[in-house]
């Protein structure tokens, strides 16, 4: 019974971060600087944390940042931390996604890393620019498609790499919520109403909010590429002005196929993402409600639960989690992840060798990429009558 | 803590039943034997149980039918029965799908009720005319689209009725299985053989097999009807020639949307027959492996478990079970219930009384009519990539 | 995809039935009803189905028995069907507690294999003359703990006999309800009434009503004699006179210990029982309500999810049910595996061959003795301040 | 979707943390650290983090801290710390069990707040003694009774205040693991080590490690007092010291009665703590394995899922997550709630006001001295063929 993962071994060194958006009234800011925190390998010192300067200042006093690295503009920080001696290592961008692009362009020219909530962008023209300009800077630049530092989750892609399923036939994802179900939006409620606008969220509400968290889990567990889709996304509640509800058949360049659902409306479920994996030598299940556990099913044999960091789990997996078998992680533990990878990441660099392997793990802007491919195939394949649309 | 359902009255009278198909070898037709004993409004007494007359006498024989009784060709046991003055008050039609609709012919000119199994024929023509022959007849004819006597599928389907769902948005639906993962009909296996055969199985594998039972639940418990649908169908198994995996898009009448998922692929399932609908004030679920339970969750209320007969379960749906919350019923109470429902329906004409209401539940021709239009629609749309098509 | 079981087989025999109790108004009556009647190896055809004679008259008359074989009294039943040519293989025996040894003796007398319901009798004296009078006769005395019928109960005592386990250390099992958490006795409740009274139910309530199915299911899978143990009852709901709920510590002739809970105030739970069984090399775990699974954990190992005649069971399991896995059976079938195997040790003495070995499995006599030991012990117990007592 | 618990605020104050134990080879001296930091309310500042000098040397280094603040021994850094203006506002205890009270001695004598591991100590003499040092000091001393920190224990305890369950009549609580199935102590694990010797671990084995959790989980959630026990402690791992099962029945001060389970030999359990309340209104059920859901079941209603930060849940459930329903959070965060809760009792003493109620949910040296109590009187219990033993 050790503390597993990267807290085993001894710090070393702390990483400092700055955040661009994330102030007060957000949501995912506080858990990025949660997931930041719990390993020890972060520290916030900086922050343009809102677009609105007075917002700013006050949402950084109260994370007690220093005066002056409290910034009303994410240029001028960009600027500054660049020359500091100890200016950050990275940045979070944690706006809503429509600022995402020009916020991480300002970084990458700055030279400092970057870790970009998701999607990456609201165009796939802006995907592709920023990718390019990430590549040829050479910086680290991860996304936070979070679901993938789940232990079980790396157990379940590994499993997968090692041949334990055999060539994979059909995938099952969802993701489905209900906090939209009614007209939420029109309630005073700061984040469906960004995320029900075009002009901050992009072309699409559940596919791009939490359809790509769905699309990128089943493209990380299976490690194979969906070619093209056919989808038909339906806004059900009266007024709302992007998708709600969409249904989409998927095939992968392998010759598997799937199914991928993704709802706000999904009366009584609270963030079910879900994903079932076939093979042609055994079956996957996991579900983010009820992480700690994996159900792995190999033909003709009892089915087995895979408990987090228990019998059955790999090395990678159990590097995943922090504390033993039996005693859940959640949700935050495993965006915490991301993190350590990516400290691990920029830590190597400074250390000039190699990271460890398993950080690699971590989603980077070609996942970004995937996901504004996915919502604009999506959103075209819908306005086609679910014709097959290539990613 | 008294015994509940149809079992709670006294018996007064057993129906004579007669059986076509169903001898050794086979094995829905043991199923139908116990389903229809289970309650004791039946008696078996006759049977062509085989289409080899030699097979047919020795089935007779293991079921202990008297030797006048046991047929070696169902033309022959219609037309001896009608004129018997104790001559069977019903027919069992268990054959394989292709052969129903001849033996469902041949009874109903004798004027002798039908149960049959599902898919009722293997072409629309053959399932339009013989609906049109059974309105005609006036006899009562019942499909055995037996999931449909779960009584908590019963509950599931009158909270729709009720309004307690609200206008339903989405449906979720599949059955998938895993015993046809490898070349199954290529070991000797009976039941692979004729279902995988398009000649003794119709144009359909999965789709026919169990995607018919995921989409007559569908409309069962919403009370909808799918307007149109968008197909993909596959065969994994090489060598194989009927689909094994089948992945829909359904939309309904009422403007509701859906999925339906049937594999015969899905390793480590057994017989996943699950539903979830969620509707504009709560949603439901309901898994055939435990089904003694349905899962109800009203919007911004905690989800609910309803048990069978217990708390919260209407008179439908209790009625529809013979043993107090907390004792299981199962997959054969299930299909007994059916069994009942058709008793109940034939003794009220034989007393000249309306039967109960709650008999009506009992799957009829037209949803018969209705699975073999789906069958038709999903091959047709999976053969034009996925086009929609109209049921 | 077979039907399993003794059902797989031609029934060559049908068995004649007669019944002392389970009139109108009974409740354990039409479930051994149903459960001969499932597996097609008996037919009801004689019954004295209440001590009131005219209430028997009715009774006998909803279930369609010949007026002459319909009884006013059981001992006028006992002395008939033993010289009637086709009378009675064996007899039934579900009336209240008080009444089963009466009866039971009457049969035995008569030279009539008995089915009797659980605890055998009320006081132990009666258990230990009615198992000395029926080891005398050479009659088979079967005894309805009817748990014990589950295939999965018969495969987790396979798997303790195999060794799969180890020596067992620790047993913990549970039988808790919640229909007696208020004072339901008083409501005109008849299955209340007679459970909660000392005069028919013995000296105790919940002990003898469920704590008895708990104790035999331990010592069942376990194959081990509880040899001592602790109790304390407790009557929570005022003006009862019997325990509604009980607590003990056991101890086995093995050395492995155990404790045992029966409740019938236990608020939300309906029949849950439930046993967890600990080896020293693994453990196991099964709860009737949701019958159809094992959870197996061999230490160091995922634990492993045996389904009902699925991947990992054996054929003592397997023979036990009557439909493919997946297909979910219940209480019904449990109980009527109790049927059947009595049927099976039956018919083998009038065909003059041993029985079918795995019919041995059902619980006899000497298992009513051990019951009514238990219950016994745990009264007097707590009368001590839970002394330890030895059964 | 706004994150919750006491995140929600600016931080205003990280307050100063030291600790004792919890060096190179501990284990939940890193369960401590990622719970003070989670929720940014503390700072790592100060160690004495092993009983041998170099080790704890390097074991400070590991963390980063100043080297002016590395401790070779707990009480140089009791008496420098009390003198440094920005000395330790608290002292973290994670040692063994046996070097608890000295530690914490040493802490309270210099003026500093105490965060001491369980059990407080392994004598009842020893407890009662450092609770009146305790209480004279006017100290604050917290007790790491971890799970009530969890969102849905607070629930479960606020329910059964309000008395949605009416009086309690039973509970039921286990706390069972395997991993000492066989002689772990003697392959070299650090942890099974100390907890089999009687000389760090104190009088009982299992009891001592999980038995006081469960016991703690009960008084705690029912808000009643074990009045007295009968236990059954054993050690089935031969050649061990200390038991590794235990059985009780317990009797509360309120005329509820109950059972506790612990045992570290229960093959294929992990953490596998358990508590189920049976009042006369309803029922609660409540897993750490899947601690974001409580079962609560009104007598003759469906059984409701509350699920953490979801419908159903009050305002000190809600205050005690992080983030909304549907993201599990698991033991580090419930941990980490225990640490918030004395930063605002702390900070409130610093600023002159009172703390918020909330935080006064967090367990106390009073907790901590009935959970030695219990220790002490289950051995005696015991050793006295488990006679009941008053607390």
């Amino acid at each position: 019974m050790t503390i597993t993962g990267s807290q085993d071994q001894a710090i070393k060194r702390r990483l400092r971060l700055g955040m661009v958006g994330g102030g007060r009234g957000a949501f995912i800011g506080a858990v990025h600087r949660i997931a930041a925190r719990l390993d020890d390998r972060w520290e916030l010192v900086a922050g343009a944390l809102s677009s609105d300067p007075e917002r700013a200042r006050l949402s950084g006093q109260d994370l007690l940042l220093k005066p002056d690295r409290i910034y009303g503009d994410f240029n001028d920080m960009a600027r500054r931390e660049r020359r500091l001696k100890e200016g950050i290592d990275a940045v979070a961008i944690v706006t809503p996604n429509h600022a995402h692009a020009a916020a991480a362009r300002a970084f990458l020219k700055a030279g400092i890393h970057v870790i970009c909530d998701k999607p990456l962008t609201t165009t796939r023209r802006e995907a592709d620019q920023l990718a390019k300009l990430a590549r040829d800077s050479g910086l680290i630049f991860a996304v936070t498609h979070n679901y993938t530092g789940y232990p079980l989750v790396r157990q379940a892609r590994a499993m997968v790499q090692a041949g334990e399923l055999g060539a994979i036939r059909v995938v099952q994802v969802e993701y489905a919520q209900d906090w939209l179900a009614t007209r939420t939006e029109a309630t005073g409620n700061k984040q469906a109403e960004w995320r029900t606008d075009p002009a901050r969220s992009g072309p699409a509400g559940s596919v791009g909010d939490i359809g790509t968290h769905a699309f990128n889990l089943a493209e990380f567990i299976t490690g194979d590429e969906v070619q093209s889709l056919s989808a038909d996304l339906h806004t059900f509640v009266e007024g709302r002005r992007l998708d709600d509800n969409a249904h989409m058949m998927l095939r992968f360049a392998s010759g598997a196929k799937g199914m991928l659902w993704c709802s706000q409306v999904a009366t009584g479920l609270e963030n079910g993402l879900r994903i079932r994996v076939y093979g042609e030598k055994a079956g996957l299940e996991w579900h983010q409600e009820n992480p700690n556990v994996l159900l792995f099913s190999p033909l003709n044999e009892p089915p087995r639960l895979i408990r987090r960091n228990g019998a059955g789990t790999g090395e990678i997996s159990r590097a995943a989690g922090r504390i033993p078998a039996g005693h859940p992680e959640g949700y935050l533990e495993g965006f915490a992840q991301i993190y350590s990878d990516v400290a691990e990441q920029i830590t190597a660099r400074l250390e000039g060798r190699p990271a460890h392997p398993f950080s690699l793990q971590a989603p980077n802007i070609e996942h970004g990429v995937r996901g504004v491919r996915f919502i604009d195939a999506a959103v075209r394949s819908s306005q086609r009558k679910a014709a097959w649309v290539q990613l």
